[in-house]
């Protein structure tokens, strides 16, 4: 396996391997929490994704045992009024619009706990694959605070108002077994197999219509807000797109000459 | 059992028996796969359905082995530069819209695997009953294309994003097993007692104070992109209506009288 | 334990412990069907609980087997030309917009049926426990009704369409274990253990930080028809108060002294 470091940053790091890039929170001693450094590290390498074009699909992980445990309160703890709204326009708010608006799959390599905005950091990825020891916990209430990065969003779009609820306010520790239940994530797997089961998923999208994919993303974004007749009217526009790319002549014509079809993305 | 086939069509069967209307796809060497002329069969197939004041309730179901497999790609093999928009602006759009306007019920019954428009189709039933050998499969992607004809609506209503996304962006055969489990459909049955579970559910709205379901229809369709004040006023309207119907006066009056109560359906 | 009994209602027990108010329904031998007392008791009871500063959390319940049976048939039994809407404006509506918009958890204690308005006051409660034999039946179209007192909002937001259609058209009697299934609610105990749980809950919300969890709230409620970047602007308007309050300061003290924090609720 060769991996073409291509960006040189201090909190993450930056890999490519063919059409996949991964993304690592990169500070394992406190379990990757959150500075201004890997936030603005995590904006430049997924800025970096989403404009190279080699690039199909991403994989977010975290270095160490955990995946992200949020904002590192040691980090602020000289900091005298601090706006919290600022610190969510310029750090946070940034990376989830990036993610949910970047039109590749984005895979979640859950490997530990993902807490506060690490937890929305994990919900805000489009298919999510946790290690069976990992953990979702919502725990700004702890030190009362309200959910941010998206945890609010991304919430009551997946489990029910009640859960939701449960998860906001009370910060349980939802295991990734629960979670898979919920249908928060998509699997859930023994460290063994993890990156197995990532490469896996990692494979399928780097070989598939990436365009129609960035489009299906869009489409789901847009239906959790919208009306039926909307729907249907930006799936046509949509499927008018996909229906002049490569990747569908390829699709039709693999599919009447009984072949696995070989998409290139476009 | 006596059917009046009241339409003679090319593509679909329409049988009316009492206050029920069957309609079947009836192209089971393709698995149903919808040609031109199924689609517009089944426009209006719908249609009769929709203005006969006699039906009560709609089952929907497909001709042998398969419910529905979608796009019929062999239909389209020879047409170049063929618009898919025009294609869903003519031929599918109009049949989802009338199904989910429809202010009467429309019972799925989904006899084997539901496929691409086939899936959206299923999903655009109000109450689902599967054989628990069918399946769901978003297919479009595999031939580089977005999920139509309102599954991409359909899916983020019924699951979490994370289980939509893999379903729209990985085709994933969803059995009817998982889709129960899902919530996505309502019953899963061996094919011996697949009718008469059909039968059972379709005599109870063929019995039902159909007015109000057709309302109860229409508030569950709004809620769904609707804030709670829009819902509570549009509870109000709705039970106002409800309130001067005869199937409302009876079922106070049966309830008094303890005795179940005969809906007219207005 | 000692409860200060601040209000003398006809219908309604109104009650307070410490920061926890007790609101039950008192109709017992009318499974606590609502009269036009009952509605007027308990839209006093609420307003008491939402004024009242010291009080951070509430809990409502049934008086009896039964936590709510709806609307007492029985008491229009006489009354001809009633209009249902009216009912809703001045009667039901302000309940739920009450319980909704107020800032302070509620806890349902579900400890019998709750039917009919009274399913959708159970729904309308934000942290829902419900003993074992308790359920849940949307009876309006028994009596050729739709569903109202927000459950067409409530329902769709938790469960599946096919799921919230089932239950909106059949009234089907949802157990207790089943709406745990399908995320409905929060906990299902037995009798025995129920006032135990309930006390443990409203422990954890009476010591909680209130103005967050008030914030929560409404974050949750917003996002239902919400887009993502209306969220992320919203949260960061939340955060940023939260992050002035007290309780937030306190929050992050206790933390790195490695001690509970000791929330004020403001």
């Amino acid at each position: 396996m060769f991996y073409f470091r291509s960006m040189e940053l201090t909190s993450v790091i930056y890999e490519k391997r063919g059409s996949v890039a991964y993304i690592t929170l990169n500070r394992p001693d406190v379990f990757n929490a959150f500075d201004e450094s890997q936030s603005y590290d995590l904006q430049a390498a997924l800025k970096e994704a989403g404009k190279d074009a080699e690039v199909r699909v991403l994989v977010l992980s975290g270095a160490g045992k955990a995946f992200c445990s949020g904002q590192d309160l040691k980090a602020i703890a000289g900091s005298k009024n601090r706006s919290l709204s600022d610190s969510l326009y310029k750090r946070y708010n940034p990376i989830i619009k990036a993610m949910r608006e970047m039109p590749k799959p984005i895979i979640g390599r859950i490997n530990g706990v993902a807490a506060g905005a690490g937890a929305s950091l994990a919900l805000a990825c489009d298919f999510i694959i946790a290690v069976d020891t990992a953990s979702f916990i919502e725990v700004f209430v702890n030190v009362g605070l309200v959910p941010d990065s998206g945890s609010s969003y991304f919430l009551p779009k997946a489990i029910s108002p009640a859960r939701a609820f449960e998860m906001a306010t009370m910060a349980p520790k939802v295991s990734a077994e629960k979670a898979m239940e919920w249908g928060l994530i998509n699997r859930v797997v023994s460290a063994e197999v993890l990156d197995e089961e990532v490469s896996k998923v990692a494979d399928y999208y780097a070989n598939a219509p990436t365009m129609a994919i960035g489009m299906i993303k869009k489409m789901l974004n847009k239906a959790g807000h919208s009306d039926l007749q909307t729907m249907l009217q930006y799936e046509a526009y949509c499927q008018e797109i996909a229906g002049r790319s490569n990747d569908y002549r390829e699709g039709v014509t693999a599919f009447n000459e009984k072949r696995k079809p070989a998409f290139k993305g476009n």
